[in-house]
């Protein structure tokens, strides 16, 4: 270790549809464009969407593959090693699933197990986000 | 939304080597074991490492596919839609760099940018990691 602390600043995504996305990110979760800009060395145009200390950063590559089905479905994910989706911290999650259902989110599903609930949802693009029941965290920095 | 309040929980990796991963975050990025555990359900054996408020579920997946080449390289991982890498906040990306360096991490590129440096780095398993220069976020909760 180097005692450098670090915090959480964003998750980086590929989508097809950029527009959609942002649009998907406001309405759904609450979260605000930040800044949009191309990085012609990808090539990709990309943006910010920023929620409190929570971001997602979107890349849209021109002719990217899309998203491969297995990527989809939580357990399926799992079978090919790599980075596979991040997890929020919630007080209660089958209040947060009722919530989600009305508002017609694309809820892969929502269980009680025995250290609490957890659930999965896809954005608007299929990637996986899922919540889990946890206590708030400290707010304490982490060192690297 | 919904005005719940949620916190990043954790990053959610799929791995080949449990074992060689916990010791991985461990020495390297100062991660300690919190749990570990099967989920015959998919099956997998789990285990969660923390260091503060950050979190890494490994799962371990018998017979999984290796992590696809693509993925290793952030360009060109950009290139198929999905879930990406996360990017961690830090104040000083280049004396992360030269501190990672020494310690044998393997960093696939550390950069200046007109916003401030960046850097990717790559797991024992091959998966990106980011590090962003920005200043330390305010702590809040975000809500969905």
């Amino acid at each position: 270790m180097s005692n450098t602390p670090v915090y959480f600043h964003h998750l980086g995504i590929s989508v097809a549809d950029l527009d959609a996305s942002i649009e998907w990110y406001r309405d759904k979760l609450g979260f605000v464009l930040e800044n949009r800009h191309p990085i012609p060395a990808i090539p990709a145009e990309v943006a910010f969407v920023a929620n409190g200390d929570l971001r997602v950063e979107m890349f849209c590559v021109p002719d990217a593959v899309a998203l491969p089905p297995d990527r989809r479905i939580p357990n399926d994910d799992l079978r090919t090693h790599g980075n596979k989706h991040i997890a929020l911290a919630v007080a209660d999650v089958m209040a947060l699933a009722a919530d989600f259902e009305a508002r017609g989110i694309d809820i892969v599903w929502a269980k009680r197990f025995e250290f609490g609930a957890a659930m999965f949802i896809r954005d608007n693009s299929g990637n996986l986000i899922e919540f889990i029941e946890y206590p708030a965290p400290t707010g304490q920095a982490t060192r690297v």
